[in-house]
């Protein structure tokens, strides 16, 4: 199919192409109150602007619930329901394509562009979502397999319930950030000495600070508390997917997750990107996940081959000195289980989910080092050193880091479904005052 | 102290006496919109209705802020902060005692009594608050102890970390759900025999369904993210207190909670009480913790004492056959970190809290039988029946099965401050449909 080609000025390898129409919250210099919008090319298409002079006026479906543009959140928007949101963005697309059939909502409407058109670089975006609750998994096999080697060896390195089921865990909806936000390196319990037969922790800031690549996927639909989401209907109950980075402390972790899992390790910030991509756009991007070969039990077994999306991502580091080095480079097919397989087996127990809530894949790991979606699997849990450009190396990250993920599917420059990139820097922790 | 009398009629023995004051949302068989109320004897004082007719006209402090009284949650009252609610408390407090100097108000205003007092057994609660996120430690020290020494032996029973640190994880907030809640049994993945070399899980309906006896302390307070809230400011940041069961599938939790603590097993649903019982109400109860030979860090140390409450906590077990039998006696000090403490490690890498997070206390148990708050301690896992009245017997929930838990402070029979209780009835598993 040939990319579709707009009046509008979209630049070749935008991330956001007619083929995309991701959909964020921003706000303005002008206008401080955040609202919802979509990206197109290196602007922003401001939906409450647009929606109040009549940009919508061939599209009757949406005007009952045009206030859902006026919202902080894309909670109201997403709750419409999987049909109308492919209506919206097959509209935009109508809008902005060449041969508009609609010229006069916006390609000839010079004082609507001036007013709901805004480069990307001048406005400021927020978090998508008001998020209700965030659930972290741990779907990318190569990640689970290679943490294991390092903490059980070999032969037990995947859990023996790791292919029967999505493992996850309930994490903090509160810390999630939008792209952009600082991260502040948190304080904590530390065992300096594992092996020492008295374990006594000492107060430190955490010293193996570490990032996990992942996606994270928002819920669109609820269902009944009790009433679990069936397999064939988890699809619908899907919003779109953004890139996500879940800030690990490792040291933190190791001391304070037996029984009960991680707590503090994970609860001081998880950064997500900006823009959130339509199920229905990735939809041309699917294809198989990581070969199971145990047989799931029929709650989780899908009946489409294509589970999960090709897209390639890539995580840079720029360090305080300014060097930028790409760490990793893999894609995110690298997972077992899909959003569908996680959301029918999050609800398999009656679990109600919510528009807005938020689904973590797991670090997305290949199997060479340059794949991995983590420092600790990269540094074997800071045992050797990463090399980076400018003869700078890394265990964990130092204060000054910044790091950014992006994420692109497709290679056609002028038809890319990119998620722009989710990116934070790391503050220096705190000194506690107590 | 004398207890306070009131010209309104308390009966002898109510859990909602005029030194209780507890907040709760009511909506009424006449006016279905949920809203804020305080309950008092046998009724509820609708405080929307009360504000609207000038309830709170000798309180100026209160009349800008009268909105939230309308609201469907606590949330926007509690974040007016300890100080204003002390200020409500102890207003309403003065309306009803004896000799209220404000007897225009409510005692000779026939009207207002018949617009705004409701009989508890007419009204509906709701849930209180709109639970942001939800954490659930394991400070009761007995329970840890009993569990371990059933899965590891006598001597590894507590992991080293348990005395240095609350140990918590990230619950399922859209799932806590109000007293009288039914509770549908989860289905999920459970292995029969875990002695097998190859561990292959079956679906069932949970044949481990336990309770466990906590409480529940809602947050007032936000800290922004990345600044840790001291433990000597922390009280502050306490609303209040509910009692909570923490349903828990211990079949499903045993397959699937290795390496990231439980997940499914714990997000079907946890019921809470209706009437949220005021920090400041629960003050003149405060004892001391259960002893922490280790010494803890700097920033868990607490001035105070007493940080734990004296609450006298019942679990009453009533079967399909209508007989019910007393569970479990125990009492609220058997934790070894207070609500405080939570707080402080929660926030100490900088987690930002919101006003309406909940944090759970983990399992209240003492250390006989009865007086242990689940299942699985009195049954070592479902090793030995535990004897109900009318010749039944428990390993685990069976259908229909409802448990009450109930909790008093207090002794002085006009003056109790209690917690009403905190009731869920098992329906069966749903057969599940793919």
């Amino acid at each position: 199919m040939p990319p579709l080609r707009s009046w509008f000025n979209i630049p070749r390898g935008s991330h956001f192409s007619l083929a995309n129409i991701p959909f964020g919250i921003i706000s303005t210099p002008s206008s401080k109150t955040p609202r919802v919008a979509v990206a197109i090319g290196d602007h922003a298409l401001d939906l409450e602007v647009f929606a109040a002079n009549n940009g919508f006026s061939a599209l009757s479906t949406i005007q009952p619930h045009q206030a859902v543009f006026s919202q902080a959140s894309l909670n109201d928007f997403a709750a419409l329901g999987r049909p109308i949101h492919s209506v919206v963005r097959k509209y935009i697309q109508s809008i902005f394509v060449q041969d508009t059939p609609y010229p006069e909502v916006l390609q000839t409407n010079a004082a609507l562009q001036k007013q709901a058109l805004f480069p990307l670089k001048e406005i400021k975006t927020h978090l998508p979502f008001r998020i209700g609750d965030y659930t972290d998994f741990f779907a990318g096999m190569n990640h689970a397999y290679t943490c294991g080697v390092l903490f059980r060896g070999p032969t037990t390195a995947l859990q023996p319930n790791y292919k029967h089921l999505p493992v996850g865990y309930h994490g903090r909806a509160s810390s999630v950030v939008v792209s952009g936000t600082p991260i502040r390196r948190p304080n904590g319990q530390i065992l300096q000495n594992p092996s020492a037969e008295r374990k006594v922790p000492v107060f430190s800031p955490c010293k193996k600070l570490d990032i996990e690549l992942e996606l994270g996927a928002f819920v669109c639909k609820s269902n009944p508390q009790g009433e679990p989401v069936p397999i064939g209907e988890a699809e619908e109950s899907l919003f779109g997917v953004v890139l996500m980075n879940d800030w690990s402390a490792r040291d933190i972790q190791a001391w304070e997750y037996v029984p009960l899992g991680p707590f503090n390790a994970k609860n001081f910030g998880t950064s997500i990107s900006a823009w959130v991509v339509l199920a229905e756009a990735l939809e041309p991007f699917k294809t198989k996940a990581m070969e199971n070969d145990e047989q799931v039990l029929p709650y989780l077994q899908e009946k489409e081959e294509k589970s999960v999306y090709d897209i390639k991502l890539q995580v840079d580091l720029k360090t305080r000195s300014g060097a930028s080095s790409t760490m990793t480079k893999t894609n995110a097919k690298n997972l077992v289980w899909s959003f569908p397989q996680m959301l029918a087996h999050h609800t398999i127990t009656g679990c109600p989910m919510q528009p807005g809530d938020l689904l973590g894949s797991g670090t997305i790991s290949g199997t060479t080092s340059s794949e991995m979606g983590s420092l600790l699997e990269q540094s074997e849990n800071g045992k050797i050193s990463v090399k980076l450009s400018g003869g700078e190396e890394r265990k964990f990250l130092e204060d000054g880091d910044e790091v950014r993920i992006s994420g692109v599917c497709g290679s056609d420059e002028e038809a890319l479904v990119g998620f722009g990139e989710c990116v934070g820097r790391i503050e220096p922790a705190h000194e506690l005052k107590l």
